[in-house]
């Protein structure tokens, strides 16, 4: 008999995941909260995208999804920085031909969900998961009319999100640790919409950030010609969304902070005051599996949006979980206890860089110190592309290196540039390092 | 018309708060899970003691019972150690006079439950808060046939310890922080009963420890003459309950590791198997408060036992909650707003200094160079009474320095005496030590 295999959370990493497990021969029942993203406009209009980038790619290329969705994706090469001015300046994200990549999270969602029903994954929408009987592995769902069903299954994965019900079973069994931290910033999602004939009203290839040391605004490229923009803003203080209540005070801020934007943002205050505005927090938990049930994605390890890792680290896990099944001959027990031990040391490192990212995206790329430490280090790479990779590219274009080996060559590296930076000539003779005895300083 | 309260969970501090709160003339009703303990035998025969020291007292001395409770106390002057030989060593908790207390936590429940309804509190046991109105400020009960009932009221306080279903409501509200923190080690309790005519076989006037470095044995007296002896083991690993699941086990470990204890502990297996294995845990959370709901003792902050802290630390939140209540003049919702910002770091401090005293206690007091350190720094508190205060002392002795200070004056005094301690020939000539010097070095 074929095992059953449900997965909680038909999103991004549930859809990868049923295209994973029923190519393994598997009978997957995919069980979703919300409506089918394909009969209903799921994000009300709004348009969310995320940066796809190496290691979510990877994972797509196993499934042969690749190619399809890159044609969807928008490149964006590099961070185009918007000073108080409107000045411009641009920060490449790696070397030449290294890039990220612009998608909507609806088409993305779409695409998967129409290869894994293909291949023979069941799903089934509006179903809210109440219970998870974590000894029997049985799931209960509420629907649309309140009806209540219960099913079992030989598995269970966790699927479900940062606030996956899944995981809240788990929260109430014995030596379970969790936490979930909030930052102390919000977010709201505004538009710059499409120019004529649907050009881009701002260079299309990159992510573009208005950095304002205690908050930023973010603009990534849609395939219509618009931007989607995000501003990321303390919920309370001096400059914060508790002070822009008054609607009259949001023009003037904006006027203040984002003038080159502003002119582009025909219906900010409608967008200001009609979307919500959304908190971010950091959820972490171990273990991952009980008995016979997995979490997996954001239902193991959310994180907040900075690095643009948290799709990645996801369609990573699938990928990881996927090995794993290959290596312990689909033994799911012995599978999911690898899993957990491999894949916790990485969320946390991705976790902590996404948090320190967020400092430097708001703050540090409006410092030319900064971005003299980056020009050193992208030197270094191009002197040395094994030896010293930066941080930002082991994280970002290399899925051989893991979060956390990234992150501790990344504290190697940063001490090591802390040095460097200290030299009082260092703006004008960098070009003379001895860059051979820093790269030797490492000791990989 | 006078104010409603609400308090949820009647333990030790929802007890002694409603003392507090009837005294300032609210009507308070006080909610409890668990049966009335006056009525049963609560802990089934298990006799769980507490070690209460000066925050605690402070705050029964206070409401005038602090003389009452005394009496049924057990004074420890400090901590005896048992080596693996059976050989002993004592190390006073402070000076001439000071000690902690043991105290049955039953014993110390029924009185402050008794004065609390002497005074005009309304306690209502077997009732389980099964849901909690935040914006309403109503409360919905549960009682042993099932029964439902909702109440409202003009405050609602969570006193319901480290599993609080108040601040289970609190957590699904947005930008609520949590975590929940397992450590790796267990703990079984065990007894030594009472000698001939009830008298104490071990040191009465001591808290007995049998240090194994990566585990321990404490055991604390009871009036009857016995002991509770509490083992800290791994649940996993070598040696571990795991490890002891086969009882045959059981008693050589005891005989190999505790020669002196386990001949005064003639029911080791039966109390080995019957009593359960509990874990321990850590929680925290932010805010405490929500609209006219506010959490406190255990179930805003609760922490392992390992410095004898946790009901200390919840008796001194009702005594700052009263006196901000004072200063306020019964704003209820002002004195929560201070009541969290200033208990909040010192609720952390005693988290890590709770954490951190467990490798003390199983570890470090079986090191010769530790007790050194420990005898330097008492000589410096007798030379310098004010300036040089030994951490053990400030939490546990000295109401007037709060936690989260005490933790920072500790952290400077380990830098230091790290120094001190780093002299080769520290062991000869500790003596003559330039005292003055090292406490010139604390700047306070």
């Amino acid at each position: 008999m074929k095992k059953r295999i449900a997965i909680v959370g038909g999103g991004l990493v549930g859809s990868l995941l049923a295209i994973y497990l029923v190519k393994r021969g598997y009978v997957v029942n995919v069980f979703e909260r919300r409506h089918d993203p394909r009969k209903t406009d799921l994000y009300a209009g709004r348009s969310i995208n995320l940066a796809l980038s190496t290691r979510g790619l990877k994972s797509l290329e196993e499934v042969g999804l690749a190619a399809k969705i890159r044609q969807e994706a928008i490149p964006m090469h590099g961070r185009m920085m918007h000073n108080i001015k409107g000045e411009l300046s641009f920060l490449p994200y790696g070397k030449e031909g290294q890039f990220i990549n612009s998608i909507s999270r609806a088409s993305l969602n779409v695409m998967l969900i129409n290869e894994a029903e293909n291949l023979g994954a069941q799903y089934t929408f509006n179903h809210r998961c109440t219970h998870v009987d974590l000894d029997k592995t049985t799931l209960t769902f509420q629907d649309e009319d309140h009806h209540i069903t219960q099913k079992q299954f030989h598995q269970i994965v966790g699927a479900d999100g940062a606030f996956s019900a899944v995981r809240g079973a788990m929260q109430f069994t014995d030596r379970f640790d969790f936490s979930q931290d909030y930052i102390d910033h919000g977010y709201k999602e505004l538009t710059i919409p499409a120019g004529h004939y649907g050009s881009f009203q701002l260079e299309k290839n990159a992510l573009h950030i208005w950095p304002r040391e205690s908050f930023m605004m973010i603009a990534l490229p849609n395939p219509d010609g618009s931007f989607t923009c995000t501003l990321f803003f303390p919920f309370e203080g001096k400059k914060s969304f508790d002070a822009l209540k008054d609607l009259s005070n949001v023009e003037k801020f904006f006027q203040d902070q984002f003038p080159d934007a502003v002119k582009l943002m025909p219906d900010l205050l409608k967008d200001f005051q009609e979307n919500p505005t959304s908190s971010l927090v950091t959820m972490q938990c171990y273990p991952w599996c009980k008995n016979n049930t997995l979490l997996i994605g954001d239902a193991a390890h959310a994180i907040v949006p900075f690095y643009g890792q948290g799709m990645n680290a996801g369609f990573e896990d699938c990928r990881i979980l996927n090995k794993l099944l290959n290596e312990t001959h689909d033994d799911w027990s012995a599978a999911a206890a690898k899993f957990q031990t491999q894949r916790k040391p990485n969320a946390d490192a991705i976790a902590k860089l996404a948090l320190d990212n967020f400092v430097e995206m708001r703050d540090l790329v409006g410092d030319p110190e900064f971005l003299l430490r980056k020009k050193i280090e992208s030197h270094l790479h191009t002197l040395f592309p094994t030896q010293w990779i930066p941080l930002y590219s082991m994280v970002t274009f290399n899925e051989n290196i893991a979060y956390a080996d990234a992150y501790a060559i990344g504290q190697k590296q940063k001490k090591i540039m802390d040095e460097v930076m200290r030299d009082p000539n260092i703006t004008t003779t960098w070009q003379s390092l001895p860059f051979q005895q820093i790269v030797d300083q490492l000791n990989l």
